[in-house]
């Protein structure tokens, strides 16, 4: 049952051959660096894959946390699909790893929503848990020195990225290190073809790369955190989950999948997600 | 004398007419309002306009701190001409108020880099004084009940108007505000006659609402501060303010100026903007 609730968010069913590619190896990616440090998925199978009654809106859960020893708080995989009135669908495919507070190193946050074939939306980040004005240092160690603008700066040269804002201030604080990648993608020259090669000849790469730098740089960091640190980072990592959670999926998921199965489901997540 | 160096201040000699009329506008808006809180200006008039041995490059000052009863640490204006070696011409006009710690409000900044009659660099911000993770309420007050966003987003419809990201992360840091706009503005096709008309029609009506909405909501909100807020804020305004002016002017002033003038007035600038 474990082996079946990975498979099955694994598998994508809904996003393109290279979305899915995407989203696939970069979970591998995850997985197999982190897979001694995970204890296995023990969602119950029916927040592990829910639907609403009529079956036009569907999601895949898959969350495993860090065992004792793991700097790692949690690991989310997700995926959703719902169709619009509109005779299109929303997509989004996410992939979050949260640390816990025995390191202030950043997080990552990595999320796709499509609600086209030609436009998406790119969140991806190493989201900061500390206030940068007053720890330079650590903007030097975990932003300038991995050299983590280039990816950004990379994506921002094709003419289809435009910058994306969240309509959620608070979200917009929350993933906004100085190297965040937001951004909107749209192909409207091109059409689905050319965001299909963007996504498989630029997203890919600067996607592994990133989480690339946050697995050999963030989640091996060795950092002192003594325990009035300790406290502060619980107390805000604390706030931007519940928050991001609460703005993020709190507003939709109720309407996507019904009260009932919204609110169990998001309930679930919390009590993995939240200090 | 202190008339003289505010009218040589006000001068704006190099700049086009609208922005000139933006600088003085915006000027004369926050000297009226603030007025009866600053203190006389008391640069040296050697620190009030400067320049290099050759003349190439050209500055002006005007720093005005707050009184005992004021709110306002210190208010910073400034223009700055250098002719380039390629022919051309760098000028920045800011503006920039600072309050201190009797209260938590954010504070001002306002900056115009020019190095061509096309393009131009916008950085108008409320930078927030607190961690806004931390603080949901803060953000709320001075972000969304102030409807600040609207005026980026007005902008940002131009399509002249791109994102602009300093070189420098420990910038992007300070003028992140989740509504901060930091815009790079080119008008390759309409030339210099449209960019005057992006800056009488756009930034001059956008810069005088945000700098209202700091008059109004910042400048004259109540707030409470306790004992060890304050020294909080003492502590990460001073490495902010210390951080920008090292950043953005410790660097650019000896190598405009020469070292002897340069460091003069970067010195005079720290004494009056670090806590």
């Amino acid at each position: 049952s474990l082996m079946e609730g990975r498979s099955k968010f694994l598998e994508f069913p809904f996003v393109s051959i290279s979305h899915e590619n995407l989203m696939r190896d970069t979970f591998s990616m995850l997985d197999n660096r982190l897979q001694s440090q995970l204890l296995p998925c023990s969602l119950p199978s029916d927040i592990q894959h829910f639907q609403n009654q009529t079956g036009s809106s569907q999601a895949s859960l898959h969350i495993r946390a860090g065992n004792n020893n793991s700097p790692v708080a949690v690991v989310l995989g997700s995926w959703l699909h719902s169709e619009l009135p509109t005779g299109g669908s929303l997509d989004i495919t996410s992939l979050i790893a949260y640390l816990n507070s025995s390191t202030d190193a950043p997080d990552f946050v990595f999320e796709i929503i499509r609600s086209s074939p030609t436009m998406l939306v790119l969140i991806l980040d190493l989201p900061a848990r500390k206030d940068l004005v007053l720890w330079p240092d650590y903007l030097k160690t975990f932003y300038e020195d991995t050299q983590l603008d280039t990816h950004r700066q990379a994506l921002e040269r094709l003419p289809e990225v435009q910058p994306y804002f969240s309509s959620s201030l608070y979200i917009r604080t929350i993933f906004s290190s100085p190297t965040a990648i937001t951004v909107r993608i749209q192909t409207e020259n091109g059409g689905a073809e050319r965001m299909e090669e963007i996504i498989r000849d630029h997203l890919d790469p600067i996607s592994k790369q990133v989480l690339g730098i946050w697995l050999d740089y963030c989640v091996s960091a060795k950092r002192e955190v003594g325990e009035e640190e300790r406290a502060c980072l619980k107390k805000r990592d604390g706030l931007a989950r519940k928050q991001s959670i609460e703005v993020d999926l709190g507003s939709s998921f109720p309407r996507l999948f019904g009260p009932e199965v919204g609110n169990r489901v998001l309930q679930a997540i919390k009590e993995y997600c939240t200090v």
